[in-house]
């Protein structure tokens, strides 16, 4: 089954009639849509659809429509002859119960099939109020939220209607639907329709038109019928109604007329982050109409082929870098969106300085202890990854400078990182990247460090190897080779080999001739386990374990004059350097683990987090660090304190959105063990890369073993299986959500290449009825699934990804 | 009438019922809970209250109560004979209408003079629905948000109940309630229970709980009273009520006990920003329950004296900085929240690159128009203003080595900017900033560029003035006296002035001298009009635009060879150097227009704005820009496009908000003049600062006029009052929201200095229903109210300073 599409056709106009409560009268409305529609639009199609209807055929809300609307195209797609709700009336039933997804598909099948192909109006009305129950047992408003369909609201006029209406429109808007109109009958006792105007008319611009109540019922069968025939002849010519279709189609012109247009006048207005604007005309510019889950829909107006029938404009198209790797679990997760609302509501923002809020407070306890790093013990919040990584280099430099007697503010300190590091694009996160051909234009960029050249791991023609940089070679040898991922990761046994004594030798002797040259350094700075924006490249993580722990034991080597660390018997007390670890791309689950940290072994001094800490909603970092870094800052001055902050530090929405998206994460993974998370994923057997594979300490009881499985949600046959693909695929690894193929390029290799561009661009041409909106780096192409991604995804796209490579 | 207080005491509890809809048993339950709570806490006093009630006295809610739980303390405060909504019974009572806030003060005084002072429980119901509304016409669940009291949903247990339950939920959720239990009435047919327990537990935890159903009516009313009587009886003995009350009892102990550790968690725990944390003992720490509109409830354990009655543990302090400057339209503002609900639910985030989404295309345009301003084209979006700014810079030195064939990467530029600027944290943006104690000790920072010192303006002794500094006294004379600020601002008759005249050729001489000594510049950086961090320091603006208009046209001072420029005939080019103004704090209202930029007169060529951009909710920054700056950036490299960018740019949440918030604030200044805005929030006569000495091109007319008014929410006679106390205060200003004052300090002045304290220390002090929350800049204190303050609010406020400085 493929993702489901929006409805969108330029001739149909779709919309979904909601009801405010039970028994509003939505199917009356809808007969006089009908009716209405009919008459203006004479020459065009009506029809009515109900997906899903409870309670005896022969009194469906199909029927009445039959009887009082005959012109129109009138369906029903699932019927429960029990009259309840949907959710019991399907498991009542006795027959299969069909999944959201399933219910979506045979609404798109069967407008696409039946209704879509000549001008016309649909009329999808749904059952009971927004939220009442699916077959499945989802509420409505969840389920529907996909199709982006504009809404007719029927508003309550009875008693209480007021609130029940109110209620209604919100729990829609929290689902990202577009409340277009509402309509209600004229009743005089209460005149709710006074209030409901001044509130969504005057406030929201959405007009509230009311008609006439229907006829009360009769006895006499034939005089009911004369006089709802008479209702709706009356009531469909009433000039309002006419005035709410014209209003109707006017908006969906509209829309599709901003479609067509948007593209250009971004083009023309937006300045886009790291974009060559040359190389970006309008039609290379995707225009997003709306986001659920995994996908992205698309404005994509159909190909040439008049001929063929015609798919709606919104095509879906799998978000294969998770937002810029924000996207953890799904775009519009209502769960998100309500922690959003309930901290908007609660609190607003509230300023960080000397005060505090529960958000705040509860996700510092939160991410202190799900790090389980017990050097670990303050917080400081920013708003992204860069700003984050400054914070953190500004503690250890200053640490640095207290501990070793250089005083405040000495401008001469370098980091010691790796080369490909990236942390962010404000000038400071920069500096501690190398110099290269993107960051040596920037006017006030200035590397500052040193880094280090690494061996990197890839599975190559079925083999896991380590592969060693030909500038290391001399230093380290050939590198080694593996049968599984889990045992490059199991640094427990590797620490024996020679390869690891080899990489310490190298290191030690580095950091000896940069201290000979006068080099001085505040801090070891990584991002641990893969490199993201520098290439997706995995490191080997007993190099990079290495690296910390030469650092640590070397603090002779850095400034330490013999006396100022020899007290230092706290094992959480930073020795050497701080250790900063930049996780914002690697913690988090992205890899599968709370912590990228938990994969070397070591625990950092200063640890930052951002990107999917807030699950894929609003920016926010938070940047963890040791007592030992926070006390450098302690003084009696306030000009020694650390002088940063933004306006928005802490802000409630994002503290609260980030407490809901780790504790749900955290329950995935609830057994501390990323197996957990996979089986809650739906993942078995196959799907899992390291099964039977795992390394020494992993081997028994994976799940209540402290140090988890090293695994991903991409089959180990298919990643195995790309790699034999030499042809094409230099490397492939995988790892939590993440999937890197390096792929042979023609031109030299690098962020400039574009050897990778063929394969994304066929990924990005798909199929009929979806496609994959991927980035590349260089030669490399990855994707990256949401903590969220079901099996039948991730299948889907190893299939496209294998047939792209054909 | 003082603000609002929410209601929380150590021995009482006090629950709100609402209802998933009118007719769902509040009142059985609320008289169920009554009967519970007696019987459980027999020694303690159980309260039932309803706010509002219609209909005749003796059908009330409160008879009910009476009648079978008479143990009970029952009051109705607002009694309306008609049998409708509350606001048609009270529109038709004939009598005054209470506002929201009397309505809440009365609550408030009523629980506070006659249940608060001894142990027990209070239920408080609601009236009809959740958005049922209140005398105002308000909704309910608006109106009683302030006092933050947890709610007990009473569920439909009906035919479309779950809808309606889950939908009212919702609207609480959205308006910051704590919803703490559900119940509802027992029902075999729907099971209602069954679906809301797995909703409400499954996803919320939180409890969902069912009684038997009440007794139907009786014709005889005896029978009719026994057999609620007997239902009574053994419903408030169930030891499932039993169960939901001691669960509601340990919520409110726990809800206690952490706000009274809170402070000691967040001092071990969190890292402030801008905060010297060895001068911060938690009792500094403010401790924030919840905020609506123009205050923060804060925890505020009462005083020594025990034998007064005992006010709530919260007290409402005016955000006096509102929050950092962002807040612009009332924390807990329903409209923002729903914005952010429904982009979040819509998109989530959007990877913005190659793509674009509405919110942020939306934007682009309404600020690029808002701002009319021909210059600016182009919006690039980031996180926060610190970023925003690095952008800008960014932007202006390439734009400056290309026009002026330095080549890309030009590592030697400078800009030119003011004394005590401040652009942000981040490296790049410290670096625009002139080296002082607090950026000299960042181990990364380097002061690139040249700070004018500059004239200032304030009032003294009922004068206006610009002052010029010692240092430049020697160039530009001895400044210049107003009777009114107005005057000041009239650019158009001062720049014939002789002072004038000085400034530029003081500026002219200083450029002449920079270039002798061989000094590259890329840009010109300026907060126009105030520089906030910096001391909230209000400029000569004709200082500034001497200032923009002398480099504009200095190009032979800056690298122009002759040819470059010559063919510029485009008044949208930039000349001399690229002028970047910094209105993340001064712009979008703050002082009362759009853009800070129209008080100058002269239009930047990029310009950054934040904080009030979204309205005061979540973090966004977008900085503006004019073709010829981004045109330095195309080519066919991608080396030489703007490489930055953050993974939430342009997230859709932000981009909604900020529409919303931009939107709102423009609606109120509708007329394109202040006035219309200081009317729409119920400014008259004497609250306008400027009315009958506005400057020569605001005397006429000044609605329609394109220069809008020079006006401040805070009332001339207040600022010239507090400016003739030459004891205390050494000179005043207020301009839109804004007021600062600057005190006598004893000790050194600048940011370390405590001069300030004292005052804040007063204004912190308050009395016993409210105080001020307020941040002090070494001797300047200042306090930002947000733009929808009211009149009350701000005399409330003006009184409570003048009474501070006695």
């Amino acid at each position: 089954m493929a993702p489901v599409r929006s409805l969108l056709w330029r001739s149909l106009r779709v919309h979904q009639i909601y009801g405010a409560n039970t028994d509003v009268g939505k199917t009356i409305f809808a007969t006089l849509l009908c009716n209405a529609t009919t008459k203006i639009w004479k020459n065009e199609k009506t029809s009515f659809l109900k997906p899903v209807s409870t309670g005896p055929a022969d009194e469906a809300d199909s029927c009445h429509i039959a009887k009082y609307a005959p012109s129109t195209t009138n369906s029903t797609l699932i019927q429960y002859d029990i009259p309840a709700s949907p959710h019991l009336a399907a498991k009542a039933s006795g027959k299969v119960i069909p999944s959201d997804h399933a219910l979506l598909q045979r609404v798109y099948d069967h407008v696409f099939s039946h209704l879509a192909q000549v001008p016309g109006w649909l009329f999808l009305e749904t059952a009971g109020g927004v939220h009442s129950p699916g077959p499945s047992g989802t509420s409505q408003a969840d389920i529907y939220a996909p199709l982006r369909v504009p809404v007719i609201l029927i508003g309550d006029s009875k008693l209480g209607g007021i609130s029940q209406t109110i209620a209604a429109f919100e729990s829609l808007k929290l689902r990202g639907y577009n409340i277009q109109t509402v309509l209600l009958f004229q009743e005089a006792q209460y005149e709710n329709y006074r209030y409901l105007t001044d509130h969504f008319c005057g406030e929201h611009g959405i007009p509230v038109t009311t008609v006439p109540q229907p006829p009360p019922r009769h006895e006499n069968k034939q005089q009911e019928e004369a006089a709802m025939n008479e209702y709706y002849s009356i009531a469909s010519s009433d000039p309002a109604i006419h005035g709410v279709l014209q209003n109707l189609d006017q908006h969906h012109q509209d829309r599709i007329s901003r479609l067509e247009t948007m593209a250009h006048v971004a083009h023309k207005h937006i300045w886009y982050p790291f974009t060559q604007q040359k190389q970006l005309p309008p039609g290379k510019i995707s225009i997003i109409d709306s986001a659920h889950g995994d996908y992205f829909q698309v404005f994509t107006p159909p190909n040439k082929d008049v001929t063929a029938p015609k798919h709606s404009l919104l095509r879906p198209a799998f978000d294969g870098s998770a937002s810029w790797w924000t996207q953890g679990l799904g775009h519009a997760n209502s769960r998100l969106s309500l922690a959003a609302s309930y901290a908007a509501g609660h609190y607003g923002h509230v300023m960080f300085a000397e005060a505090i809020h529960e958000p705040a407070l509860a996700l510092a306890e939160l991410l202190l202890q799900g790090m389980r790093n017990p050097r670990l013990t303050r917080i400081f919040y920013t708003d992204n990854g860069s700003t984050g990584c400054e914070v953190a280099i500004k503690m250890a430099l200053r640490a640095s400078c207290v501990r070793y007697g250089w005083g405040a503010g000495n401008k001469d300190l370098g980091i010691i990182g790796l080369k490909g590091s990236y942390h962010g694009d404000t000038i400071g996160a920069m500096d501690c990247a190398e110099p290269n051909v993107f960051n040596e234009k920037t006017e006030w960029y200035k590397g500052r460090g040193f880094w280090f050249d690494y061996p990197t791991v890839s599975c190559v023609d079925g083999k896991w190897l380590v592969e060693v940089p030909d500038s290391l070679r001399e230093h380290l040898g050939e590198g080694a080779e593996f049968d599984a991922l889990a045992q490059v990761f199991d640094l427990q046994a590797r620490k024996n080999d020679e390869l690891c004594r080899r990489y310490e030798g190298y290191i030690e002797s580095v950091l000896r001739d940069l201290q000979h040259s006068k080099r001085k350094f505040g801090a070891l700075v990584l991002e641990p386990v893969v490199l993201g924006a520098g290439g997706m490249i995995l490191v080997d993580p007993l190099f990079q374990s290495s690296l910390v722990n030469v650092v640590r034991r070397s603090a002779h080597l850095f400034g330490d004059s013999g006396q100022t660390t020899s007290g230092a018997v706290d094992p959480n007390v930073w020795t050497g350097l701080p250790v900063v670890f930049d996780e914002v791309f690697t913690g988090l689950y992205r890899l599968g683990r709370f912590s990228a940290a938990s994969f070397l072994g070591v625990q950092p001094d200063i640890s930052v987090h951002a990107k999917l800490l807030t699950g894929g909603l609003v920016p926010l970092c938070a940047t963890l660090a040791s007592e030992s870094i926070f006390s450098a800052f302690e003084s009696s001055d306030k000009s020694d304190a650390l002088l940063h902050g933004h306006s928005y530090t802490a802000h409630p929405v994002g503290c609260q959105v980030a407490l809901e998206s780790v504790r749900e994460m955290q329950r995935m993974d609830c057994g501390g063990g990323s197996w957990d998370w996979a089986k809650a994923n739906g993942w078995t057997g196959s799907m899992l890369m390291h099964e039977s594979d795992m390394g020494s300490t992993q081997k028994n009881n994976p799940v209540n073993d402290d140090q988890p499985a090293v695994w991903s949600m991409w089959s180990r046959e298919f990643v195995e299986s790309l790699s034999r693909r030499t042809t094409r695929v230099t490397g492939v690894w995988a790892l939590g959500s993440v999937l890197a193929i390096n792929v042979h390029g023609e031109d030299e290799a690098g962020y400039k290449s574009q050897a990778a561009a063929a394969l994304q661009a066929r990924l990005r041409e798909g199929n009929d009825h979806w496609n994959v909106h991927s980035r590349v780096l260089g030669n490399m192409l990855y994707i990256m699934a949401s903590q969220k991604s079901s099996r039948e995804d991730i299948k889907r796209l190893q299939n496209l990804f294998l047939e792209s490579l054909e």
